[in-house]
Parts: C-alpha cells; structure tokens; sequence
C-alpha cells in the first residue's frame, strides 16, 4: 500500500510519477471503503483525486495555498495531509468536517461550504502575498456550477483587472450537485465536445508561432491578426476577454498531461485558468452511473451501491414537493424557482409535471430572488424554493427588490434550523432576524408536516406581498394529512395544549419538543400551555395581551439565533405596547456558530430540549407559587 | 417649444425623426434647468436623451416593459410620461422620487435604486409574459458598471440559456459612479476603441452571407466555418458566447442610428444586447468635464457651473477617510477596500496616497468582503468601506465567509441610518439587526466626528475577528478632534451625561438628540442620564446590570430598524439574565420603508426627535413618582 506511507504532503512528492496512478486508485478504494460506513460527498470526491494528487505533488501545501471552492470535494485532500484516520468521525459530532475547515490543519487555508468564494479569497490572498512580498502560489479549485455564482464572476471581473499571479482550477464535471444549467455551462459544453478546437488550436498555435514579434511599425499590424487568430486558436475565449490565461481543456484524470499542464500554468506570470474534464463518481460505477444521487450519499453496501434508507415519515422537503404539484394544478399562476437545488428542495416531480412551470436558474440566489420580483409583477406567482443557508445570499435582493414594493413572491425555505452533518456553515438559524426585521415580510413555520401542506396554500394565496414558510431539514412526525387544503388566517396562533400560569410560545418543531415537555410535566401536575406560534411575523397580538392580561409567564422556543430571534420579536411586542412586567424566557441558539453532528445532538448541545424546558418551567414556578 | 406637447410617450410619437434632435435639446435644457435647483443625478440623465426618446419613440410603455438599471438615469423617461411638473420636489419629501417606483406612475414597470437587478427582472417579466402568452417587449437599459454587479452575470447565464425573446440595452458611458475598473470595463474599452473590430465586421458579414446554410453533409463543415468566422466579425464574444445576439457599438447620441439599431435588435427573436455608446453630462460643459462630481449634483449656477457647498463641520465621511490615512501611516497592514465608491466613501486622498493598498473593486460587494476575507488570512487588516444599504449586499459573505471563520475584517459603514433624499432604497437602516445577530461581530457606532476617529484605531487594532463601525451621512458636531487617537474597550459605553431615574441608551447621532432633550427637560427640573451606548455588540454587561441593580428606567434610541434592533438586544439582556422588572422602552424605526427627505424631515416622520423623547420621558415620569 502506497497510501499508508503517505501522513504529509511530502511523502507524496517521494513518489514516482508512474506510482501515482497506484495511490490514485488505492486513494479511491479508501473513499469508497469509508464513506461506504459514514455517507458523504463520495462522487465529487471520487472526481478529484488526480488533480489533487497533482496538486500535492508539484505544489508545496501550506505556503502555496490550495483554496477548494464549496470544500465538499478536499476529502482527498484531506487524506493526504494527515487525517486519514478521522475519516471514521467524518460529519460526525465532534469528528471531521465535510468541508475544509481552517482550525481542522494548517493545510485548509480557507473554509467553506457555500459556493463560489474561492475566486474572492483566491484574489484576496494573492494580493496580500505581493503586498508582504511574497512569492508563494495561490490556487483556486472551482467547479463549473460554482462558476455560475454572480461573485465568482465578480471575483474574475477583479482578477483579470488586476493581474495577479494566481491560479484558477475549473473542475469542470458538467455538474454542480444537479446537472448544471445556464449559457456559461452550455459554452463549456461547446469546448469540450468539439475535438475541432483542439486540433485547430494546435495547427494554429505552430502558425501563429511564425508570425514574429516584431518592434517596429509593423508590430501593430502583426499584434492585430495575431489578437484575431487568438479567437480560433483559444478555447476559452470567454476568459481570456477577462484578462486570464486560458490552458485546456484537459483530461483530469490523466496524471502525465495534468502534471504538464499545471506545470505550464504555473509559469504564467499573471492570472491563468486551467479548465480539466473530470467525471464525477470516478472509479465506482454506481456513483459513476448516478452522480447526482451519490452527490451526498448515504451509507451504501459497496458491492450492491445500495444506500440505506432511513425509515419514517415523510421529509417536510417531500410533502413541500407533493403539495406544490397540488397547487399548481389548482392555479396556474404558480411556478417553482431554485437555484440548482431541483432535487434537494424536492421538486424533480414538479419538473417532470410542469417543465414550462419550472426554473431551474443554477447557482444564482441573487438573480433568482429578483427573478421571482420580475415574475411577480406579471402577476405570476413565484415559489422560490431555497435553503435556509443560501437565502442568505439573496438578502438585498429580499429587502430592496420583494419587500420594499411588496411583491408577491412566495418563499419555501427549506434546511431552516439545524441542518445536521453539513454543519455550520449551513445552519439555517438567521433567517428569522434577517426577514422579520423587514418590511412587509409574512413568515411561518409550521409544527408539522400536515400543517405544512396549509400554509403552502396560505402561503400560494396570499396577495399582499411577500410570505415565506420556513420548514425543518427532518422528517415530519407522522400525521394524518388533511386532503383539503384551506388557507390559515394572518398572524394567528394556534393553542396547542391547554394549560395554565406557564405557556411556552414553540416554533414549529419545538411544539413537539415542549409536548413532550408538557406530557412529563403533566404527570407531576404540572399544566403548561402550549401555543404554536405558526406565524413568527406579524405576532398573534390579540393572544399576547391575553397572555399579559392573565399574567402567563411565557417561554418562547425557536430552532435559530437567539438574538433577534422570535422571543425577540414578543419581548419587543409587549415594550411597544408599554407592558413591561411580563416575564418572557427566551430559549434558542445561543450567540455561536454550532458545528457538525446530527440534529439531535445541535438541539442537546443549545439546550432545545424537553428537558431543558422542563428546568425553565421548573425554574419560573417558585416566583409564580410566592405570586399566588 | 416641443417639450411642451409631450405629456404622455404618444405625444412623443407624432414628432417626426428630424424634430426628435430638437426634443432632446429641449429636454437637455430642462433637465439642466430644473437640477440647477433641486440637485439631483445630471450627468447620467443628460447622457441618455437620445435612448430614451428613441425608446418611447419606437416601443410602446407601459405594455412593453422599460427597466431602468439603478433607476437615477430615468429623469428623461419620467419628464415623457406625465410627470414634467412634479421636478421641483424632485428628492424632495413626499415629492417626485430621483429612482423609478411603481407607485409614481404606470410606466414604472419595475423599481429600484441598487445596481445590476434589471436583467433578472427583465428575465422575469420576460418568462411571466410568455407564460401567459403574451406577446409585448421586455426592454433592460442597464450600465457598464452595473454589468460588473454578480447578479447581472447570473441573470445573462440565465437568460443566454432560456433564450426568451427580450432586449438588454448596454448604456456604456465607461463609467459606474466613479471611473469603472476592471476586466469586463476593459473588454469594453477594447471594442468601443478599435475601429478594426468595426470594418472587419462589415467586410465579414459580407463574405459570410456568401456561405450558404445547406442541409447536406457539408452543414456541418459550413457551420465550423461560420462559427470559427463570428469571432472575427463579433464585436461582442463575450456576450454571443453567453448565448446573446450582440449588436454594436453604436453612438448613443446619434438618434437615426440608434433608431436603426434598436429596429433590427427588436427582429432578433431570442435575447440581445445593444451596445450603446453615451457621454455622462453630454451637452452641459461642466458636467461632462467632470461627469464623476456632477453624478449627484447639488443646486448649481447653470452659467458658472459652481455648485452650492453645505457649509458647517466636516461629513463623517471626510472625518473616515483623513483618519484611515493617518491609521495606514502608522500601520502598514492597513488596506481600503471600496466597491466602486472610492469618492462616496472619502477614499480619494486615501487612493492618492496609497495606491497599492487602496482596492476599487467595481459594483461587487459580495466579491469585496469575500476579497477582505482572503486578504485577512494573509494577516493584512482590510477595511471595507462600504455604504450600509449595499452591504446588504454582501450579507452571506459576512456571515459565511468572515463571521465564521472569524477573520480580522474591519467594516467602515457608511451612510447607516437616514440617507435623506435617496429615499428608501438606500436607507441605511437594517445592518443593526442583521450584523448583530451574527456571532463574533462587534458593532460600533460613534457619538461624534471625533469619536468615529477612536473608533478607527479601535477597529484597526483589534485582532479577535471581525469588526464594524457605521457612521452616519450628515456633518459632524464641530466638536474639537483629538490629536492622538487611543482604542476604545471593546463593549464599554459612557455616561455622557449624568442623571437619574431615567437614563436613554443612545445610539451615534441620538446621543445629540438626547442631549437636546435633556437641556430642555433640565430647565423643568429632570435630570435624565443620557448612556452613549457606543457599542452595539457587544452590550456593556455592566452598565446594564447597573442600570438594573438601580431599577432606572430605560429608553433606548437608535436611528435603525426598531424590529430587532439595538433596543431589542437590551431586551433580550435582560431576559437572558432573568431580569423581569426593567421597564425599557424602544425608539427606532418603524416597521416600515421612510420615503426620500431630508434626514432632519425623515426623523421627524418617524419620531426620532427631542421632542419625541420628552414625551416619552414625561409618561414614564407618573410612575416614577408613585414608586418613589
């Protein structure tokens, strides 16, 4: 075994170029093999282990810097810079991360796990090398999908501007997790399938090689047809009008020619982009076969590929899918936005139903959430459905082109609170302080999955600007569902579980957490109300001056941020309105960023817990016995 | 006088081709006119007379969609469609707004105020028109700087791959606000300037229409031919490659021509780009001498070109840019980083002397934090000057890329709170809210010119992660200006006047408010303690338990977003700290968009005066008095 020998990126350089392809292959056993017991992020991964076995080999990790774009694909990475035994912990709670991480070793010089940043830090720490007058290499690795993302075009703008040396690696797998979509994949595309460029660009490259370059008055003339020979000769014509040095295409998986080409791109003295072909799921032909699905695998039976399902109820992305179809029947007014997350959001059916209906923008939160403005002001009626996480890339575009002229764009946003195995960068805990605090902003969770299916409708039937529902990245609990759909007021609460002196104002899945709560406490005696809060903006004001006129402690429970979270938002009602001896406990995700485990694990590390809201309760019942 | 017949854009259609030069003239002289008083953005409106009346000349709005990029260059549109007249309140309170808004008339199809959002609304408008088969035009007139913007990119990837029928008008006039930067204003800068491109293009177009489009064998061969041609005969690869038909460049001040143009453009039955040539300020001497100072002019003489100066102290913003300059001196650490507002921001002095630590980014604030964040891993200290309502902008970036990572990035945020006559798309009013429910932040705000000074040397020395100080877009106080500059304890607030029973945590400006206040109620005989609560995140702990321990009454007031704003955060102080007998009231900014003023009428509007606070103090005085 070579792979063994191999704890730093130095042992690696001691191999031979012809012992590579053996480390390549044992390298991808060790994949297969591990994540076959821990799931994860097998396909990409599987895609890059020559380039990153190319990287390590002609490069030097740390001083040059290797920046992955996303992080999901540094698993290799990762192995060869001393952590193949954590690979037993990888996206487990305490364990390995799924992305490169900066605290993890001293080789993850960024981190990540939204796309398309590379590019910017890229630039970034090339610029801050040539100002303390450095001189080591900087090199992005980016996918074609992250390309799509409106920054990394701005990051180019900047890169081709500026001229630094540095290095961009378009991993171009025809992928980003669904398959990619958009212009830029399509010229991506052109290159790649038409063996013409490449046979015309060498014919030419050895004409244009006679055309001297010449210092006299000619050399204009001569500059001007070699600059017009360029467009035949360059396939990547698109990038060398942005000021960056086009190398490629080239095979990836190719160990000889990818070690030449990095080998030529490196002596660029400026910025250059080398664009290598690399087929996802490499080497195991299920994940070869279906790349999308082992995008993000679950643990598999390697000789079958078969992934273990996890039994339950329906996923609330599932019954978001099924109830979108229902709707769009019904109005045809309704039509489906994501950017690049078809299946992830759960809308592969509604695409094969209502292809027309459909769109699928790519990497682009930006574009799409402003795309939905433009839909709604033709009285269309836009479903964008997003993460959590990557709603935060459309924030301006929330505030400044839905909210302010209140349109009627209608959000899902998927992934809201924690999202498990993906971790930190992920969490989908600030998307109720970044949206109540705008104008005109409805938001919802529910508290099920049944309760989900209502305020989609609510949510399709709305006519007076923006609303979102926020739904949990788990499985719903199993209730009956209703066939009938029926809108639910505005700003109203619902009571869940009657009880009396404590309510615990729960948002969406932490009513299940407080009934379980409440059923123990009941046992003692011990009756608390349970109100869902399905509306986290506008608040049910008629039931919190009820609250306040009966003097009910409240304890308000939210899967996000704390600070300027839901509790927030009732602890702001009651000041505006001049009540100022309520007693309202906040419970929710403290002021920290909470890493990788699963979900369970998130909600006992913050506290969202039966137990401990049954110390909160226990903790507010003395004042209230000394009261009575 | 022509002018005078065009009420509405078919007033404008009954001119015959030779009197539209006459309109524009005359439209000139208004604009330069009516400006002369009411300031407002000149140079760009002078620069798009001719498109804009060769659009109403030709298209029909409001049923086909004109979208106007930023909306600052739709003066001439607005002076078409009614609303002559209403330029005296132009900016003004309750008057004419300087962007377009639906709600001001029917030809305002979309509305706006930041960059690069009219491609992914035209797409919109352009996929909500064929969804319900209809058959009108969807028209984008967007400018060289707003291209470079993200989401313009992710919306040509999107509509270069749709394919639908719509227009997007490139008004190049090789500016943003500032001078554009670059690869994409360079690319430009290559076809604007080379004449080649032009005569080639004929000559070409010519010999290509000799290739026929055969259906045999040979097509294919044919269409390589063809193919490979079009990069000799395209101006625009860069946009063809994306999938748009480009046609240009073309004198934008040339009304035939650009009539032609835009008829042919309008024949494409796909997506194209009209690449139009403008001169910012064309037709007033001054401003198109220095199209940068009369981008947003104030009242000026039209004879002499002088504007009228605002005497009094120094803006916030001259005070950040003089002090970042001594900060660079004495720490070579220190870079700028600007999205395309070195001038807005005060960093031209800044640039001058500095000009390899100074980094103008172009409209990119996604790609400018993310940047800052690369360059803090290389142990530079960035500050990002940026304004708070583009910094929305770069919301995932912040959290994503530099909250969590925890990097040191400094913040300098501008125009945070009322903007006055920009109106609400460029409120400053939402980063509280959004920057301080994100961990690691710290979030400064000064009292004073003087105090933003400390709070510089504050932000520039830190190095535990990230941190912001937001200043406001008015003058400063006049207060004396200390010469050695000392940091601030990170969390720690001042009594900036003693008092008792009742003390305001004041925020920035409302500290001067407060004071105000307090001179007034002290002539009455209350003495009310006013807390420079400079530091948003953290809170002083101490202060507030202090505040606590004396059962003081509390109002907080901050010129921000009140839903989830600083008063909330003392709120939820308190609760987290199981402190229920705090009566603390919130000033701030309702739940709400404030329309364009001035600062001092948009604080009015929202009770953000002395006034307000005295009221407010006085009804929490019975109380006081029963307790006591």
């Amino acid at each position: 075994m070579l792979l063994d020998q191999i704890n730093q990126p130095d042992d690696l350089k001691k191999l031979s170029v012809e012992q590579l392809g053996q480390l390549a292959e044992e390298s991808r056993q060790f994949l297969i093999k591990n994540l076959s017991v821990t799931g994860g992020h097998l396909s990409s991964n599987l895609g890059v282990v020559e380039l990153t076995i190319a990287l390590h080999y002609l490069f030097n990790s740390p001083e040059d810097k290797f920046i992955f774009d996303v992080g999901h694909q540094s698993y290799v990475h990762k192995m060869y810079t001393g952590r193949m035994e954590r690979f037993q912990t990888l996206r487990k709670y305490k364990g390995m991360s799924g992305f490169i991480k900066r605290s993890e070793s001293e080789h993850d010089v960024w981190e990540a796990g939204h796309s398309s940043t590379s590019l910017s830090a890229a630039m970034g720490m090339a610029a801050g090398r040539d100002l303390r007058g450095e001189n080591n290499r900087v090199i992005a690795i980016i996918g074609d999908g992250a390309l799509t993302g409106g920054m990394a075009f701005e990051a180019l703008n900047h890169i081709g501007h500026d001229k630094k040396k540095l290095m961009v690696i378009l991993n171009d797998n025809e992928m980003s997790i669904a398959p990619n979509v958009g212009a830029l994949h399509n010229y991506l595309g052109k290159i790649r399938s038409d063996k013409h460029y490449v046979k015309a660009k060498e014919e030419l490259e050895f004409l244009l090689k006679k055309i001297p370059a010449v210092g006299n008055t000619l050399a204009k003339t001569v500059d001007k047809i070699r600059e017009s020979l360029k467009y035949l000769l360059v396939s990547g014509v698109l990038f060398e009008e942005l000021g960056l040095t086009y190398l490629g295409p080239v095979d990836g998986h190719n160990i000889p020619l990818l070690l030449d080409t990095l080998k030529q791109a490196d002596k660029v003295n400026g910025p250059v982009l080398v664009h290598v072909i690399t087929l996802k799921g490499k080497g195991y032909s299920p994940a070869e076969e279906d790349s999308y699905a082992w995008h993000g695998a679950s643990p598999y039976k390697i000789e079958s590929g078969k992934m273990v399902k996890s039994a339950g109820p329906p996923m609330y992305t599932e019954v978001f899918g099924s109830t979108l179809i229902e709707l769009a029947e019904q109005d045809p007014r309704v039509v489906a936005i994501t950017p690049a997350m078809p299946g992830g959001s759960g809308l592969m059916k509604f695409a094969e139903q209502f292809p027309g209906r459909m769109f699928d923008v790519g990497i682009a939160e930006q574009h799409a959430a402003t795309f939905c403005a433009g839909l709604a002001c033709e009285r269309v009626k836009p479903v964008f459905a997003v993460y959590s996480t990557f709603l935060q890339r459309a924030y301006d575009q929330v505030v400044h082109d839905i909210c302010r002229p209140n349109l009627n764009v209608a959000f899902a946003i998927d992934r809201a609170g924690f999202v498990g195995p993906d971790g930190e960068t992920h969490q989908g805990v600030y998307d109720i302080p970044f949206l109540r605090s705008l104008p005109n902003m409805v938001l919802m969770m529910p508290k099920d999955e049944n309760e989900l299916r209502h305020m989609l409708k609510t949510a399709v039937e709305y006519n007076d600007g923006p609303i979102a529902v926020r739904y949990p990245r788990i499985n719903g609990i199993g209730v009956p569902m209703d066939d009938q759909l029926a809108p639910i007021p505005i700003g109203s609460w619902e009571v869940h579980r009657e009880g009396e002196g404590i309510a615990v104002l729960a948002v969406g899945p932490m009513v299940q957490v407080a009934e379980e709560a409440a059923e123990l406490l009941a046992k003692e005696g011990l009756h608390i109300r349970i109100i869902n809060a399905r509306f986290i903006k506008p608040l049910d004001e008629n039931m919190l001056l009820q609250l306040a006129s009966e003097r009910t402690k409240l304890i308000t429970m939210e899967e996000g941020a704390v600070l300027g979270g839901f509790g927030s938002s009732v602890l702001e009602f009651y000041s505006l309105h001049g009540i100022t001896d309520m007693n309202v406990r906040l419970l929710g995700i403290g002021d920290y960023f909470v890493e990788h485990g699963s979900v369970k694990e998130q909600r006992q590390e913050v506290g969202l817990t039966a137990e401990r809201l049954m110390t909160e309760v226990r903790a507010l019942l003395p004042r209230k016995r000394q009261r009575a």
